[in-house]
């Protein structure tokens, strides 16, 4: 019988050009259908929760796909993660109702962003943070946080090359954490646009080290031109930590 | 003039040989020398506190060095991290009276050793820890800690091989922390004998798991023989911390 399955994975970005399948191209999703063709003799398209870019993880990635299969559902990781890289592992799977998808049924997103706070780079955390050694003022940085909290138009926050028409979103929180010599930047959701993440960090990286005011914050919503807010942070310290869903599911 | 210089060297051992210089092989403490050499012209022989194995990693390793050169010494971690690999790290750098010496004069060792308590295997920390998941009584491996505490001759927690002939050494501390879906070993002590921390670690695995009981610590420290004592947890959970030297250095 045909079943709707989904799973949670968990992944290493550091040897992946992303997510999302391409030709000619290591990804972690091309890796998952490459074991379920083994495993099910099928083709079997799975749909994540959105792409993330090279060198991005995550702790909670989200598939749904439909598997036509006598494999039992609480069998399913140990299978999978046998046969898979050991850079990604399935962590969770369910089988949910029929229609449900990864992508449309999901409600919000966590992504975490580490900096690393030392004076000299990490050997360790080489591929899961971003060296910034100088000083930030963390207040400031919070004050900025405040200003993205709600509904907003984050153009101004979008990488070019998106072909997205609806740029607002809601953060529904956007925590600084400072913990083990870094700074993790929590941030919650409804959705993200392109890049938004690593653009937003990097603009609170320029408010913490005074290059940009705090209210600069409130000028990128209203004039959203992309050409006003800080750099991209490179993408080896993000990491998607969770997708959400509504409680009934 | 001649200096003698103390570095602090964070490495991720995952893609070394350990840290010892062999032939054919890459190992942190050759990729060292190599930039060394490189920076000065000169072959500058490395000592440092303690070998470490292939795949065992370091936040703190310290070694020592003559060195007779006008790098000044606040900008040589910069100058050798930026010719080091990005698995090595270069984290402090001191001038030490003549004669200092890594090995010689430290006086104890901090290790970490990280078991990651999750059901499914972690892709991010794959390199980084141990996975066990089968149920663990942490009050057991607690008391056993205890018992590991002090002065005792630790024979029948080397691996064979060695060449030590004085096995005795002392513990200092000995925590057992859960965190982060992990439980770290913190061991503190005056010295460490070859592949002491994992077989310490593979036997308070088994102590938790309940295949051996909390006493059969006394009858290991009593009898002094390997057979009698638990696995040696691999290399990747293991992270050399920190060398302790008299407060005079």
């Amino acid at each position: 019988m045909m079943k709707n399955i989904m799973i949670e994975i968990e992944y290493d970005g550091t040897n992946y050009s992303g997510w999302q399948v391409q030709p000619n191209a290591r990804t972690v999703q091309g890796e998952i259908m490459k074991v379920l063709k083994k495993l099910t003799g099928k083709d079997i398209t799975i749909n994540g929760s959105g792409r993330t870019d090279a060198g991005v993880h995550a702790y909670g990635q989200v598939a749904t796909f439909n598997m036509d299969s006598n494999i039992p559902i609480d069998r399913l990781p140990l299978a999978l993660n046998s046969n898979l890289p050991k850079d990604i592992s399935i962590v969770n799977a369910k089988e949910m109702p029929k229609g449900f998808h990864a992508r449309y049924n999901a409600i919000g997103k966590r992504y975490i962003y580490r900096i690393y706070r030392n004076r000299y780079r990490s050997a360790i955390l080489r591929n899961y943070s971003y060296h910034v050694y100088s000083k930030l003022d963390y207040e400031k940085m919070e004050k900025a946080a405040k200003l993205l909290l709600g509904t907003h138009d984050f153009r101004g926050f979008m990488s070019s090359g998106s072909s997205v028409e609806d740029t607002v979103r809601t953060i529904h929180k956007l925590d600084i954490i400072n913990k083990d010599n870094s700074v993790y930047i929590h941030i919650e959701g409804n959705g993200f646009l392109y890049n938004m993440v690593r653009i937003i960090t990097g603009t609170l990286l320029e408010i913490g080290s005074g290059k940009m005011p705090v209210d600069h914050i409130n000028k990128i919503l209203e004039i959203k031109d992309r050409s006003l807010s800080g750099h991209t942070a490179p993408p080896q310290g993000l990491f998607l930590d969770k997708v959400f869903y509504p409680l009934t599911h």
